[in-house]
């Protein structure tokens, strides 16, 4: 059965320097695993908000255009001459795609270790997932129940280890309740579970009346909506209640970040005794974690104790170490199928991808909708 | 000699929910030391920027008016009604104000702590200094060596810690050199003078060609003027030179900031090997720890390794310890007549805080400028 796996196809992104970005799909050779290495059949990867930055770089989606069919399929779009610049860094390279995802170990290298893996549902993180096959070292992956789906299996990492990273950040930095904004995304609802089940206080922003509805739904208490006239009034009472002095943000532009530290700053003003013209000592920390909001970031230093800076998962994970790092992948695969479950709009092959209407939909961003796509699905 | 000393003029400043700020001397009783305590005649105290802010809160210099003489002149101001919200915390409240000053012990209570150091020269920090008289436990002072003056020692405290607070920042948390904006002023100097003696590289942001001049003729190697066209330019090659990923701004306003870590990610980027879409992992920190610039801070996320915040001086040192901050006071006494000499552009009497040329003057925090008071100076 393993012998006859030397080739697959694997999704490309590349801008050139014309300023033109070209998807497209690579037949590629899959490597004779090395003694610790094993092949890893993708059966499903999901298309994340982080996979996107990569996918489309700085192209305007409104712009694509298709041409052949088949595995010879091509889109090709614009990137603004203005966009270029940040671009530079990755022109006339062609980049493999898609973070995580998960599928059936299908060849292993001699090793005890890799021979044990053979067989079973593993999940992955490493990039180059939007690909049939996809090699690496079996100390890598993560291996999953008996009767975890690929589907089940696809998102172990970047949404639940994020969420999970974000409590345990508040944690480690003495904080005791958080604040989130995109609260209705994936992730967010999420982080929702999560605190609802370690009894956690969360200060959800959301920007509509609908996404609102949504979180209560689901149990959130605390949900304020950024495009309220009441909202800097809201959060403060929701600051007050639950004492949150720490916001992950994946908006990353414009004033929700200086509003957050503001209302953060107002709540602890009101509990002083003695007044200082330099505000309060109480400790205001927001995280940006995203760039959904392409603007700047236009804020008053609230006081001085604060401090807003860049979030990532993986210097997260480096920061707490291998054994911590573990201990959260193990929750994760413990609470798969409840706390971490993640839900598809959408599953598509890794043809699907290169079709123009799943592209102006996953290119979107839409909270609550997901794609996810299965590379050994017939395209 | 020290039984006579029961009253003595205090410098106040109210702001009445009216919205007038209201500066004037109040005659306060000197109340007797405690055991543990000692009272200093005040006869050196400097206008430092942070003392401005309490001084005069957030009233407009222009509007000032004085009225009545001797010890019973008052000077009125106007608040306008936009910044009264900032005042919330302070108003009809009476403040003394003067963080920090020098002078001699008077008066000592019956310790042999406190009877040690009667007839000394101490600095003192803790607020209220500008007055004649100043009450303070005996462990709270900093007794100078012999011969001091008091205008050598009144200016121990705010400048020497803060910059000194700079460096042990920069060491602490892992960086080889940094940056200092408004670099020309007392404090930026004297940053200059401890660089250059610790053999620490500094790039020095100015905002004038006549700034950039004085510090290159105390030596300073890197001075970068952000009014150039060529500014960002000329700042990503002085931190390629330098490595400098730690900046300290004194502006809190504007696009500054933004710029300053933007040229620190250009810089790290230069140096990277692979791409990434994050950007670099190099970790960028700024600072801010002055408001000369009353803007909001604009800027986009320079990459996700990078934290921007508010820095004190005195949580500064409350974090590093008792221990590590004595010694750190001890350099300042070692070096008072070097590297942390300070210079007056004026000494004037409490009353002449009160004299409106002299107001006007201090009220500019013009780089380079600074008043010195001593209480006890004939008005």
């Amino acid at each position: 059965m393993t012998a006859d796996i030397t080739k697959g196809l694997e999704l490309r992104s590349l801008i050139k320097s014309s300023g033109e970005l070209e998807i497209s799909l690579q037949q590629v050779t899959i490597p004779a695993p090395g003694a610790d290495e094993i092949v890893v059949r993708v059966e499903a990867a999901p298309i994340n908000p982080s996979d996107l930055g990569l996918l489309l770089g700085a192209a305007d989606p409104s712009t694509a255009k298709v041409s052949g069919a088949g595995a010879s399929t091509v889109v090709t779009a614009t990137v603004a001459q203005a966009n270029m610049k940040a671009m530079a860094g990755r022109l006339d390279e062609s980049m493999p795609v898609g973070n995580e995802g998960a599928g059936t170990v299908v060849k292993a290298g001699s090793s005890p270790e890799a021979q044990a893996l053979l067989g079973k549902m593993v999940a992955v993180i490493g990039g180059a997932m939007y690909a049939q096959y996809r090699l690496i070292k079996a100390k890598e992956v993560l291996p999953l129940p008996d009767g975890t789906t690929a589907a089940e299996g696809a998102s172990c990492f970047v949404n639940p280890l994020t969420s999970l990273g974000m409590t345990e950040t508040m944690k480690r930095e003495g904080h005791k309740a958080l604040v989130h904004t995109a609260a209705a995304s994936n992730l967010g609802q999420m982080l929702n579970k999560i605190c609802q089940k370690d009894g956690i206080d969360l200060v959800n922003i959301v920007r509509s009346e609908a996404q609102e509805k949504l979180l209560r739904d689901i149990g959130a208490k605390y949900v304020v909506n950024s495009t309220a006239p009441t909202f800097v009034d809201d959060l403060v009472v929701a600051l007050e209640a639950t004492g949150a002095t720490i916001a992950f943000d994946a908006t990353g532009g414009g004033k929700l970040q200086g509003q957050i530290l503001h209302a953060m700053e107002v709540a602890a003003v009101k509990a002083m005794k003695v007044y200082s013209r330099y505000g309060s000592d109480t400790f205001k920390q927001l995280y940006i974690y995203g760039r959904l909001e392409p603007r700047p970031v236009e804020f008053m230093p609230p006081g001085f104790a604060w401090s807003m800076g860049g979030w990532l998962l993986f210097p997260f994970l480096q920061k707490i170490g291998r054994e911590d790092a573990a201990k959260l992948r193990a929750r994760v695969v413990a609470e798969l199928k409840t706390t971490f479950a993640s839900h598809y709009t959408k599953t598509i092959s890794l043809q699907g991808v290169l079709n123009l209407d799943n592209l102006r939909a996953y290119a979107k961003r839409a909270t609550g909708e997901k794609y996810l796509i299965n590379p050994n699905m017939p395209g």
